[in-house]
């Protein structure tokens, strides 16, 4: 629902203070009075205070301290048993009888189907795998509220079957459709309501966003914020951060979940404030910070990209189709996994899942499971002063318009992989290479444990400073230019935004 | 192919001339060294070019006089006789066996199929109808070339079996895979080298959008602009016109066909010289160049709109799969037609089709017909000064991403209708009560003749100065922001992009 806002400066602001804005609600009639005053002040307002918070690497509601501590807690009051079991001991899951996808009892929350692919034009490569259906969408959300002028996120906790840690950080609402009408049989999804319900707050980001396109059909979910003035109620799980304070946790291994990297990735910033470099900032740092506006010097004008974009999507010309999982080619049933016959590439396999919390669940689930820890990478290079990282444009069976920019390299090892993946990785080299003062960031993040088996990435920048061959699918773009872009649908994967936030902890 | 250029200021601009600049091919790795002097400057320099084009609205190659005579010679020259037949009278066409669906004998240039679909959550409303299916992206290019200083068009006269009156000036290029890849064992396309070739030359647009959502299943064309500067043969069929020719001759009924007209809408604009109205001008026209600049003051700012975006796609969650003609449900086929059972909605016929040119070629195929004049249009309005249309986010099925923004109404009397049109037009009555005064634009245009059978529609656009009621899918929005919207796909339907086009015949 679209509210109109009136916005007036706030007096006594104190020195070197951003100016504060009241908002005011009005009718959404008279907000056509005077479309100057309305919108796009708020907007750069609600960007400044964005902003405040990205700044604010402590919290007024936990310490970084507190935070630990009350990490460590949580870790001892919940728990969750993940066992692997054999396919066929999954319990209100089975293989469909005619097309042999693996489906609830329930037809709901996803399944597990074939994908056929075919690279454009005649003499294309062609290739089957298993691929996760889920024609969902669902939310990731976080609800932010000002603690003493400052806005903080309520973040969540949570345990999921495919963490490799147990516990990650979560957005406050992460949600597909099954969960929240109810399928689970269990309790409502807590705070729902403020993103999609009669409590709604002022919605600061909506954007529906693509998931794993090699794993995924066509999944996408709202990744929102959503701003609430009045008085949440409070639950164990959660707590509040301020954005910096989540930024900083992306130095952790395995901590924050994909579902609120890729959220992070998508909040505007307030450009001018962010772009100074702080004192003491190093070079590379400053150089990221000139990066971030959308019209920071770039090497390809934003239009110019565009126009690749279009070439290189028209060029490839992916057909994909959905097909019976019992039908697809070069992959065989095991007792306990679905994998490719030449016992690479990624495998379906089933778990048991008991959960301690307040309460004991239990269940079993299907879960799609990789073989060694992947390397997820941008290379990223100065040019004028101006970071850029080198964006791929790589086609995946499961997006909705067959390709999507992504990092430089994203790699598997022992992936027997699709024609996509196999042997195209012209800067794995490169990034495999580099020393250790060249690694700007480099830290072991997952992919989201409800549907991945402890898939697990390093998840890297490397800066070079020198000339690298050049490949018609990948071009050298400004963080600014990549923000820019996400904010609309099919462009940015899910594994370059997640890059973007980790590049958040480090300027 | 991206190439770089150096871009210098060409000295001896006479007085009251924009800049010109000379561009001197270079290697693209030189692009990186400063990249201030690149793409951003070529990008302002080619806006400044095509702005000239767009203001000269006579041309250097023909006057308007001397185009209307060259079209009289051209219509006597080429002649199509089309004859609606019998649907089993289809030659090298025929419905396959098992799935019902029209097929081509070789398999290529598109189908009929059936498409079943069904909205959001439970209880949602199910329809199955035909849907064309061609998936293969084709080609709408400008060859665009200076002459005597001045951007000209190179556009051509064609005949299509669908047209109501035989010839229309179509783009340069107007190509499927099916024909370029010489299915037809015709000639080649002429001038489509320019754009995928060897010759091609510096590409100014490039944009891959939708077509009819509602009777093409994820149909997308590359909207092309393309400059060459050296010489181009010339053919009998084509004449240079400059853009403001083009635009002029959207006044006339039924001549610019609809690849002319989405091409058009892409053209970007130097906004600083469009939005200065010229001496003379209404009101309104003020109003509409005020209305460009994609930061023009708006009733909604840019991220809010697609924020209500992203809300509209999230609740609406239409599901639609294709499915085979044979088993789309409430359709029958008669003799002459497969229409639905009410004798309502579109039907898909089928034409005997001989040509004459220079060669006599004869064939059939088949059409999708409707039974009316549509209307479609824009309601308009002034806030603050600045012209904002009244958007539609609208589902249709055929749309890879579900909706995509569109007219105030769209509209084709005696449609059964897909319970998406059925009743579903809260401002049509205040299109069809507008007084002649209010008609902004008021022009009969029709859609694409390869495909569709004398599908003719009123294009309008209506200014009002009072409250209308508000509808939740419903937005006002500057052109400037419809237009900054369709740089990327997925967002601006065709019909809105005839009306973007329609509009630049009136500033």
């Amino acid at each position: 629902m679209v509210r109109a806002c009136l916005y007036r400066p706030r007096g006594g602001s104190g020195p070197g203070r951003t100016t504060q804005f009241d908002a005011t609600e009005i009718p959404l009639s008279q907000a056509f009075v005077s479309p100057r005053q309305t919108a796009r002040v708020a907007d750069i307002a609600d960007r400044r205070r964005l902003a405040e918070s990205a700044h604010a690497t402590d919290g007024h509601y936990l310490s970084m301290d507190g935070f630990w501590e009350w990490l460590a807690h949580r870790r001892e009051a919940v728990r969750m048993d993940v066992e692997l079991i054999p396919l066929a001991d999954l319990n209100r899951w089975g293989f469909e009888t005619g097309t042999g996808n693996i489906v609830h009892e329930t037809g709901r929350f996803f399944s597990v189907e074939g994908v056929r692919a075919r690279l454009g034009g005649e003499g294309g490569a062609t290739w089957d795998q298993p691929i996760i259906n889920q024609p969902e969408i669902g939310y990731l959300g976080i609800l932010v509220k000002e603690i003493d002028g400052v806005l903080h996120c309520l973040m969540q906790v949570k345990a999921e079957p495919g963490n490799a840690q147990g516990l990650q950080l979560s957005p406050t609402v992460q949600a597909t459709r099954s969960n929240y009408t109810g399928v689970h049989r269990g309790s409502a999804v807590r705070y729902l309501e403020y993103f999609n319900g009669p409590q709604q707050g002022r919605v600061l980001v909506d954007v529906l966003l693509s998931e794993h396109g090699s794993w995924f059909y066509h999944k996408r979910n709202r990744n929102m914020v959503v701003e609430v003035t009045e008085d949440v109620p409070e639950h164990e799980d959660y707590c509040w951060l301020t954005i910096g304070q989540v930024r900083n946790l992306l130095q952790a291994e395995d901590l924050v979940n994909m579902d609120t990297r890729t959220v992070l990735a998508c909040i505007p910033l307030d450009e001018a404030s962010t772009a100074a470099a702080p004192i003491g900032a190093s070079a590379f740092q400053t150089a990221l910070l000139a990066s971030l506006p959308s019209e920071a010097p770039a090497v390809h004008a934003l239009p110019e990209l565009l126009r690749w974009f279009t070439d290189v999507k028209a060029r490839a010309e992916l057909v994909s189709e959905r097909i019976p999982l019992g039908s697809i080619e070069k992959w065989i049933t095991t007792r306990e996994e679905i994998r490719h016959e030449s016992g690479n590439d990624f495998s379906i396999v089933a778990v048991s899942v008991s959960a301690r919390s307040r309460e004991v669940t239990q269940w079993t689930q299907p879960l799609l499971r990789t073989r060694a820890e992947g390397t997820i990478a941008f290379l990223a290079r100065r040019f004028d002063g101006v970071v850029h990282v080198l964006v791929h444009a790589g086609v995946e069976p499961g997006f909705a318009d067959a390709i999507e920019l992504g990092p430089t390299v994203q790699f598997i090892p022992d992936s027997y992989g699709s024609p996509l993946t196999a042997g195209y990785q012209p800067y794995l080299k490169e990034i495999l290479a580099a020393a250790p003062e060249q690694v700007r960031y480099g830290v072991t993040q997952s992919e989201e444990g409800g549907r991945f088996y402890q898939v697990l990435s390093r998840y890297m920048v490397v800066e070079i400073d020198h000339d690298v061959p050049a490949h018609e699918d990948f071009r050298w773009m400004t963080v600014g230019q990549l923000v820019a872009l996400l904010q609309h649908s099919h462009y940015v994967k899910v594994q370059a935004r997640s890059l973007i936030a980790c590049l958040q902890s480090i300027w």
